[in-house]
This record gives structure tokens, C-alpha cells and sequence, in this order.
């Protein structure tokens, strides 16, 4: 059964994940019965979620459709644009499509997940259009903060889309062509119907910057440092890979590059033809060899992960880098939001250790990969689209942006959110239906929905505590042994008073029941939480969670 | 036992609480044996203590003073200065002295905690020297974001101790004194040996700001505003308070002020003599009776605390206060680090409404309590301090409040942690003696130590899921029935497969055991714990907390 007819001339638009959040970027256009995916993302769990590792789009629509699927474009390699891949291509199995550094970064993904054989993964050139089901596709190359960023251009008898991926506006980028105002310009000239774009930072009401006066400020900061200089980076932003080989020459320190990431970053960028003016490295290994003021030192952790290089090296837990007192080290990154605290408690470690800390609040060693309100206004000048949808933001982003297009007299705005499928025509925008959509959740290896009942447990637990209550029948239906608890996380949990007074409120509960109800599971349970808890409650002003486990006599085999 | 003789000389500084964190202040002067605590503060905790109410500084050290403990002398009325007094207070038991605001807002939390007519509550008037033990103390009023800020001057032979308390410089603070620099000059004059300051916003290369000027921004924005118009402010500013009631004078609106805090703060304001000028105000229940653009609501919740007022108003799950497309919500506030998803998603629940929302990004309308480095540097040249201490702030804070002292001329600096006995001296400062601190937690209505076991269970079950496994043993040590287990928190934790396989793993590991070796609880319990885990590693990924219930037969009555 196909959701649509091969004879159906809308253009369609469905969000499956990034309307509504900055993160797991899943976009689908349609049209004459067949699907395009672009972007495949995922993103990183917050503390609502506590042991979830990653959060993935539910594909569930599209799987069912995926006979109808006929490619997945990659706009760029980015987690939230290619992370979810792994973990959910074989749902869809479809051709995927992405220009070399992306699929570069892509195979080594597939190859972890052991699917390097099984994904059918094109290498497109940017700028040369090639056919997809009803669609002629170009991939027309923009500045972001990994190498290869791209928007694409749908074309198809309706009319031309352009779905501009992660970008911003860069006179000089480092890596990549520079900012293709030509090509732009034509595609709006051509006609542009509709233009899907980047949200994030819409409520910068300026440009993001260039990556090169990054470069500069760094060099110069660098140049008058002295002793040991770490410098934390995204990984994925080659330019800035670049530039810390820039900083090691024009310094006279020695670059070492630290952490794994950094490393695979590295490794695909030389593969495709990046990174090739990097000077010389220092193994790990040597970096002590080096003099303090003659090593460079980039490494990985900019979030405050805790198992990354800075963190560690914060901690004077690095096997090979130790730093003292004068030491600087440079965030040349941003603080994303939820890790202020983290962040924070890694800036704490470093100033108690008297090593000097820089961030992007101090100098402007960072830059945004995403467009401000004058980029947008620029591109919508360029681009001249009929429509405009905003993607890739939580909810005040997609407003915000949709607003703002109408303020640059776009005439047609409409705020998508996942599982909106979205009628565009030169009348307009329409939400024709809602498709199934939600967020699934790697917890452990398996994944499931994030309000799997797996996951709310472990966050209530993590508030209230857990009792779990063992509780031994005779064929009479009494109590024939003392119940047994196991208490998790509630204070006095090791007390033995209190521990006694809850075996006694079970016990009393479980006498002023009847026999006959005494035989009833379910009411043992109910009967058993509510004694536990009014306990708990009264004694330590907690409200765990209970669980009761129930053996009856039949159910014992003495020998 | 004391710890210091009555014949001691030194004058002494010791933190329990504030040097190393923005909250939970707890500091302690000594001389000649007796000791002065300032202030007695609690702070929140954050994620990585789930279900924990409130921290506390741990005051076991005060406690076994107790006798020499002359009094507690509170610099202001915000919860990280006295919030810790109700739960505390029973622990030292000395006289506590505050301002008049102060006092009645502290009466409040001894009146909940049934403490009113225990502790002895002195009201202090500024500027009036009254001795306390060894010392003389003179309140100093300053600007803060509450009403009643103040420094405390501590004199003794030994010399003169400002305490600075929170603070700012504001030549316009609208309630209270204006920045009295001639009292301050005059106390440089006599001679300043330490300076004990408030390091929260030393990264602020410039001034606070006036509150005066968030009052005349705040009237000429509402002024532009359309249908109802929501503020939210922290409660216990008493001067923003004041200026609601200035917006709706200036604005024609009526104003209502929603939410319990708000409530507290008007009643302790009125009865000391603030917000005199506040118009009549508009009952919540009548606030729907009032046009739409006859409305002005200060409320609380600028936390996104999800009780709160502003955040039940974006569910649309107040009562009384219902807001719709093209309403405005200003956020009159500064996030709180680690607040910032949460507010996030509170912008996002009210954008997806098509509700306006303006932060302090937006436009000056929230200005800090605390001094910037323009302001530091100003009380240095007033007060003209020996020595400077830094305190209320993370270890960053403060070691860059030192070095600032250090470029300002200051001769000596240190930077405390808490439980530092530090000797203040001319000749510099040194710390003499490391007691024991810590932090307590309020978990449930117990107060236990912040690494409590419960605590950390919590911690890890929220991440790993735990399993409780019930097991049944006749005399011969032989397993008399199927295990039975209770499963928190892994996924599959439904999955009867999962569930056959993890009672199967027990069974076969049991199995394993000689009769003997079954024979004792101890090695039971550590096979049953790997058999799970190794079976949830394998079939889910996921290595839970495991607890193992034992029941023999000679514990069992059958009838």
C-alpha cells in the first residue's frame, strides 16, 4: 500500500526530525509517489534521560515506504546530519549519496556498525546535477564548521527547491570554496519556489564571522603565551585543524593533535585531500620531550566530556599531559546549552591549578558555523525564494526564522514541526496530514521509544528510590517467612530501625487482609506498595517506587 | 575542649560554605577563643544529585564549638545566606541577628520549621555598632537585588574585618541608601586589615548597572505592548518588585502579582516598611475580568521551576492566567547556570503559542546584584584594604578575584577553600589549619552527607537500570523454586524472553556453586550480581545494580 500515488503532483515536505529541535535532522520531500530523505542525524541525550546514550528520529513512516525511498542526500558530516545512520539504515535501506569528506566520515560509521558492505553510499560532486527519482539533484557547495557543507537543489517540474543544509556566509572560510554568491544568485534567477533552511542562529541579529579572523586572533593570543598551550576544538572543523598547524608555525611550537576524534578527522580529511599543509606532529608520547614553551597541544573535550583529553588533563588523569601552574589552555569552541555546569566544574579544575583558561567570552577565538538574521537576509536576496520553511530549530527558532522572512517580505512562511506533512505550491503552504513521529533512544544496545516505561522507571528511581519487597505465602494464603527487602538509593537505607519498621508496616497491611484476598497477586501488590511508601514517606519523606515478589508454597520444591 | 584558648591572639577566617560555590555561604571569624558566624546559607542541587532538595554546608566543626559561638550575624535575606538557618540552627543554637526585612523573612522559615520561639532573633539597625563577643560589629547598608543588602564591619584589637556581603554599586537603587562611599572612605580612613568579598561576577570587566535603568527600560517597552503583558522577576527583589507597580502606573494597566514567593516578599516588604507605593492590586481570580490590555501580571518562576506561575501559565495549566497569541512575556532575570535547557523549553512552549518573549538578550531589562571589576577596584580605593579574601564564588571566581587584587595593589590575597583556617595578619595571610567540611544533603526530610550511599545508588540506577532477584533455598542449600525478579529500568524490562533468559542465567550459575559455597549468603549474592549483569551486558548492553534477597528454609513457617 503506498502512502501516495505515483500520479500525485504535490510537492511534499515532512519533517521527521530537526522541527523542534537543534539535532537528529531528518527531511523528506516528495513528489509523483517517491521519497528523498535528507540528513539522517542524531543527537545526545540531556538529563531528563538519564543512560541514554543517543536520541534518533523514529523512521517508522518511512520505513514503511521505503519501497518508495529513493535516496538519502547527506548535506554534510555532522552528528545531527549523519549520526543516525548507523543505527537506522537498515529500517529504510535506501541509496545514500554525500560528497567524499562526508563519506568518508560516513564508511567509518558503517564500519563500526559492520554495514560497509551493505550500504549502497555514492560519491557526488558538488555542482554537477544528477538524477533521483522525480528530482534532479545539485549539491552547491556553502561555509560551515566541518569541511564539504552543502545545500541542495531539488528540482522537479514543480518548481526548484533549496534546502540549504548548515551554512553561514564566509569571504574566507580556509577550507572549501568561498561564499558561491554567483551560483546563488542564478538559482534565484532560475526561480527558487521554495527555501528550507537553517534556524539555529536566528536570534544573532548580525553575520557569524569568519573562521579566518579566528586564525588571526588565535596566532596572536598564542604569540604571547608562554609555556605549555592546549587549545580544545570541535574535531570536525578542519578549518580549524588547519589553524592549529597555522598557530604551530607561526609560534615555533611543536603541534600535537589529542583525542580520538581528532585523529579520525585527520585521517579522513588527508584521505580527500584536506590537511595537507599541516607541519609535522609530536606523537602523545613526546609531548613531554618537547620544551613547555616550544609544544602546541589540540585536543578534543570542548563539551567537558569527562572521558575526553581536557577533561582528563584537568584532572592530571592523562597518561601523557601534564600541565602546571602558567599553562594556558584555550576553549576555542562554544558552551552548548546543558553543559554550562560541566564546563564550568572543568574551568574550576584548571584555575585551581593556576593554569590560565580562555574562552570565546574573553577573545573571539570562536565562530558559529550557522547563519545571523544578516546572513539569512542575504541568502533570501540571493535566492529570491516564492516560500520559506524554517528547519534545524527548536520551536522559538522556527518562529522566529519564519517571522523574520516575513519581515524581509517573503511571502509565504510556515512553521513545520515533525510529522507535519507540508503541501508546497506557488499558493502557498498547507499542512495536508500528520504523519506518525517520535524519538527513539539508544539505551544500552537496544533501541527504544523515549517514553519507554525502561527509561521513565530509572528517572523516577533516580528522585525517590526503589524497595522491592519479597513476600512468601503457605496454602492458607499467611505469611510464612519474614518478607525480605531490598532497598535502593533512599537515605537510612542501611538503617536497621527503619528497615524493621517497613517489614512491620508490610506485615500489619498484610494481616488485615483476608485470606482469600491474601491469594490474589495483585492485591498483595497494591496492598504492599502503598504500606511501604506510606512508611517511607513518614519516615524519611521519600516516595520510592515498589515492586512485590510474590512465591506461594505451591510454587517451592523442598526435597 | 575548645579548639582555641581565650588567650588567642590571631585573628582568624574560616569558611564552611561559599569558597568554592555560588551558594550555601557559611563564614566564620575568630579572636580570643569565641567565634562569629556570618551568614548561614543552603544552595540547590543540581542533576548530578537527583531528588536532593537543598545542599547545606556541613557544620560539624561549629558545632563542637557551639559554647564558643557568640552569634550569627546575617548580611541579607537571600536564600544562599540564611536558607540553611531552619535546618541548622538546632545544630549550633546561637543568637541571630539581621535587619529588620531580613529578620522577617528569616521569622518565616523559623515560624514553617516550628523554631520561631527557639532561636533567639536580635534586630540589628545599620550603621549602630554593638559588640559581639571579642568584636564590634557595624552593619554597612549596600545595593544588592534585595532589599536590606549589607556589608558588616568586624572590629577588634587586632584591626578592622569588612565583610562585604553581596553587593553593587548603584547610584539609583530605588529602595534603601544610596552607595554610601563616605561611610565606606571614613572605614578606609580608620584602617581596613582584611577585606572578605562577594567574587560572583569578577568576570564582569565593567559594572553592574542601575536598577534604575531597568525600571525606565521596563516602562517604555510595556509601553509598546499589546494585550497582556506577564513579567517575571525573582520574588525577592524588592525594588523590581516596586517597579511593577511603577509600570502599571505608567503604563494604565492594573497590576496582579501571581505566585507564592511574590506573596511572602510583599508581606515582609509591607510590614518593614517597603512597597508603600505599589497601586491596588488585582486579585488572580479577577485577573480574566480585566481587558486584555489593561493587564499587568508580575509572577514568579524565572527559573522555569515547572510549579511555578510562568511555567504552569506556557502548559496552560493555570487556573486564572491564560495567555494567547501576541501576549508578551518578559523574563526581568538572568538564567541561573544549569537552568538554561529548562528555560529552553519554556521559551519554546511559549513561542509554539505565538506568545512574544523578551530576555535580557533582548534588551536591558535585568541587571546584576553583584560587582563587576569597575566596582571591585572602586571599593579597593575606598576602603584601601590590607588584605583581600575572596569568597562566594567557584574556585575560578576566586582565584581571579585574587589576581585582580593583586593588579589593584592589594599587598596580600589568598584564596580560601572552605574549611581553610586562615590567619589574617599585617604580615599577609596563611592558612593554619584545614577542618573538616562538607556538604549535607536534604534528601527526603533527612539531612545526610552529600556522597550519602543512597545518593550515589540513585545516581547509578538512573543510568544502569537495577535488578532485584529473590532467591529460595531448602536445607540442603539446593534452589526449592524458581527465582523470582524485579526489574527497574532496563529496556526489554517487559520482555518475558529477556526475563527467562536472566532467571535462566541465575539458575545455571547457582548451579555451579558447590552445596557448601550455597551455604553462604555472601558468595550467593556475588554469583547471582555477575550472572545478571553478564546476561543484561550481553542481551540489552546495560551492567545494573543488583541486589540478591535470600530466604532459607529454616526461615520459613509453612502451617
Amino acid at each position: 500500500m503506498n502512502y501516495l500515488s505515483n500520479h500525485d503532483d504535490r510537492l511534499l515536505f515532512l519533517p521527521l526530525g530537526g522541527s523542534g529541535e537543534i539535532g537528529m535532522n531528518l527531511n523528506l520531500y516528495a513528489y509523483k509517489g517517491k521519497w528523498v530523505m535528507v540528513d539522517c542525524g542524531m543527537m545526545f541525550a540531556d538529563n531528563y534521560s538519564p543512560g541514554v546514550e543517543l536520541i534518533l528520529p523514529d523512521t517508522g513512516f518511512i520505513e514503511d515506504e521505503k519501497h518508495n525511498l529513493v535516496g538519502l542526500l547527506l548535506t554534510h558530516g555532522h552528528e545531527d546530519h549523519i549520526g543516525a545512520l548507523p543505527y537506522l539504515w537498515e529500517r529504510f535501506q535506501c541509496d545514500v549519496y554525500a560528497t567524499p569528506f562526508t563519506a568518508e566520515l560516513v564508511k567509518g560509521k558503517l564500519k563500526e556498525a559492520g554495514l560497509l558492505d551493505e550500504v549502497p553510499l555514492h560519491i557526488v560532486e558538488p555542482r554537477v546535477s544528477f538524477g533521483l527519482g522525480p528530482f534532479e539533484v545539485r549539491y552547491i557547495p556553502l561555509a560551515h564548521s566541518i569541511a564539504e557543507g552543502h545545500g541542495i537543489a531539488l528540482k522537479c517540474s514543480k518548481g526548484t527547491i533549496f534546502h540549504t543544509g548548515d551554512w553561514k556566509l564566509d569571504d574566507k572560510p580556509l577550507i572549501g570554496p568561498i561564499c558561491p554568491s554567483a551560483e546563488l544568485k542564478a538559482l534565484g534567477d532560475e526561480g527558487v519556489l521554495a527555501l528550507v533552511g537553517d534556524s539555529t542562529n536566528v536570534f544573532n541579529p548580525h553575520e557569524s564571522g569568519s573562521e579566518a579572523t579566528v586564525r588571526e586572533n588565535l596566532i596572536e593570543i598564542v604569540k604571547g603565551l608562554k609555556n605549555r598551550v592546549v587549545i580544545t576544538i570541535f574535531a570536525s572543523n578542519v578549518a580549524r585543524l588547519e589553524t592549529m598547524g597555522e598557530i604551530a608555525k607561526a609560534t615555533g611550537r611543536h603541534l600535537a593533535l589529542v583525542g580520538r576524534s581528532m585523529q579520525r578527522i585527520l585521517a579522513a580529511g588527508k584521505e580527500t585531500g584536506f590537511l595537507k599543509n599541516l607541519p609535522n606532529l609530536v606523537d602523545e608520547e613526546h609531548i613531554a620531550d618537547i620544551p613547555r614553551d616550544k609544544i602546541l597541544i589540540a585536543c578534543t573535550g570542548c563539551q567537558g566530556e569527562p572521558r575526553a583529553a581536557i577533561s582528563r588533563i584537568a584532572r592530571n588523569d592523562h597518561k601523557n599531559i601534564h600541565l602546571a601552574a602558567g599553562d594556558t589552555v584555550l576553549f576555542s569552541s562554544k558552551i552548548i546549552p546543558g553543559n554550562e555546569l560541566t564546563l564550568g566544574a572543568l574551568f574550576n579544575d584548571l584555575a585551581s591549578k593556576k593554569i590560565n583558561v580562555i574562552t570565546e567570552k574573553d577573545a573571539f577565538i570562536h565562530v558559529s558555523g550557522h547563519p545571523g538574521r544578516d546572513e539569512l537576509k542575504q541568502m533570501f536576496e540571493w535566492t529570491k525564494p516564492h516560500v520559506v520553511i524554517p528547519v534545524h530549530g527548536e520551536a522559538r527558532h522556527l518562529m522566529r526564522h519564519a517571522e523574520f522572512a516575513g519581515e524581509m517580505g517573503i511571502a509565504h512562511r510556515i512553521v513545520p514541526q515533525n510529522g507535519h506533512l507540508i503541501n508546497i505550491s506557488e499558493d502557498g503552504l498547507s499542512v495536508i496530514d500528520e504523519v506518525p513521529v517520535g524519538r527513539l533512544a539508544l539505551d544500552g544496545k537496544e533501541l527504544v521509544t523515549l517514553d519507554d516505561g525502561g527509561i521513565a522507571e530509572r528517572r523516577r528511581a533516580s528522585a525517590s528510590g526503589f524497595v522491592t519487597v519479597s513476600v512468601i505465602f503457605d496454602d492458607d494464603n499467611a505469611l510464612a517467612a519474614e518478607p525480605a527487602l531490598a532497598i535502593l538509593g533512599l537515605p537510612r537505607g542501611r538503617d536497621e530501625v527503619f528497615y524493621d519498621l517497613m517489614i512491620e508496616a508490610v506485615e500489619s497491611a498484610l494481616d488485615r487482609m483476608t485470606d482469600t484476598a491474601r491469594g490474589i497477586d495483585r492485591d498483595i501488590e497494591e496492598v504492599c506498595r502503598i504500606a511501604i511508601r506510606r512508611c517511607c514517606r513518614k519516615e524519611v519523606g521519600k516516595n520510592p517506587g515498589v515492586a512485590t515478589l510474590i512465591t506461594r508454597r505451591r510454587h517451592i520444591d523442598f526435597r
